[in-house]
């Protein structure tokens, strides 16, 4: 049997997340799960590597699915193009080896936070940055509370509540970049895995110390406190993006 | 009496061009009209340095207008902002010279037209490119060719036809950019003025050119045909957008 492995980018804005799910058609795995049925003529089943929330993006989510069908990839990458919207678009198509599993096997996954830090918004990007304009967020306070966040920790604090709960809230954070580019600031967060929604509430964390509301050192009593509400709000879903998966 | 100068950003892709139309409210003009109108407390009259056609964007256009509201500038750029639709923005307000006139007093104008030139198209900036993915393109020859239009030329050829008749059909490119930018070619035309559609019929003449189906020298014919069919199809509007204009 041959196992695909796609590249797949999409605007998140108009979809609930990846994942496929009961009463709505509005993800991305069930969409392109239809558009790959029609293709195949069979029903597949594709793994992301993440499952991105609802409101998130991808540069470059990773999924495979197993299939027969002995389609080119060329035809295959071409005809997913056709099938799929203009918010999902498929960016490789490869043979993958046959027991590559794209969560399983991922070594680290990299997610890219936008902040737009200008009075007024980029009708442009608005779609694909947080506008945060209130105050000007100060980038060396940023960066150095990100400093106390790699590494494993416990990261229970900047987990929202309602998913379903993994065995342990401990994760390795690798790096933590934070690039400024004009009004933009461009947060790279990569780690081996996250918890449920676990990025957006680091940023929104750092957003709180980069305007001078927590102290840089509140980054050790919030992991420390282990709980929700220490931590900043959850930051909103149109500047995160899934942008690489390293195998 | 004031004369306040406004720099306009918007994404073009749901409206029907800068100017005022009758039976439709689908114009940047119009609704941002509205906004001053509901702020200023009376009916101002907006004049654009460029009216933009249908689907067709801007970073940066200006546009003035004469009021005796005492009203702040940074409370009526704020408040234009919060009333204004997510795809138009207020970059700037600042007051003019009292004989100030955003089209007339214009010097020049450059317009940006992006094309992304790949196989499979770009969810993120894909209202704001237009995607060509039959060939490469081949950068050289439409340089080439743009050198041929630079100067005072009749663009008769490069104009469509549907609009009011200009008196005459000169106008004078001062400049043309090519630049690549990864899989995006970027085409920055400036002058003094153009005709209807002038940049597009340029654009889709160079992508002509481009992927080989004219030669470099067509521009020389084209131009002395005076004939809009001598030329290349009239790029999409997607692509298109008022970058500068200078005074």
């Amino acid at each position: 049997m041959r196992n695909i492995r796609l590249t797949i980018q999409y605007d998140g804005t108009d979809y609930l997340g990846w994942q496929k799910q009961a009463g709505t058609d509005r993800t991305i795995q069930t969409i392109t799960e239809k558009a790959l049925k029609q293709i195949l003529q069979e029903p597949v089943r594709l793994t992301a590597a993440g499952r991105t929330d609802s409101g998130v993006h991808a540069a470059a989510q990773v999924a495979n699915f197993k299939t027969n069908n002995p389609i080119s990839l060329a035809k295959l990458q071409y005809g997913l193009n056709s099938l799929l919207p203009d918010d999902i678009k498929v960016v490789s198509a490869k043979n993958a080896a046959p027991d590559f599993h794209s969560r399983y096997h991922a070594r680290e996954k990299t997610y890219q936070y936008t902040i737009l830090n200008r009075p007024y918004p980029d009708v442009f990007i608005r779609k694909h940055v947080y506008h945060y304009g209130i105050a000007k967020l100060d980038l060396s306070r940023m960066r150095a509370a990100a400093r106390l966040l790699v590494g494993r920790h416990d990261f229970t604090s900047f987990r929202a509540t309602g998913a379903t709960r993994s065995r342990s809230n401990v994760r390795m954070i690798k790096r933590i970049g934070i690039a400024q580019k004009g009004d933009l600031i461009i947060i790279q967060v990569t780690g081996e895995g996250f918890l449920y929604k676990m990025v957006r509430g680091i940023v929104g964390t750092l957003i709180e110390i980069g305007r001078g509301r927590f102290p840089v050192s509140s980054i050790c009593r919030i992991l420390d406190a282990r709980k929700r509400t220490s931590a900043g709000p959850t930051a909103p879903a149109s500047g995160l993006c899934l942008l690489r998966v390293r195998y």
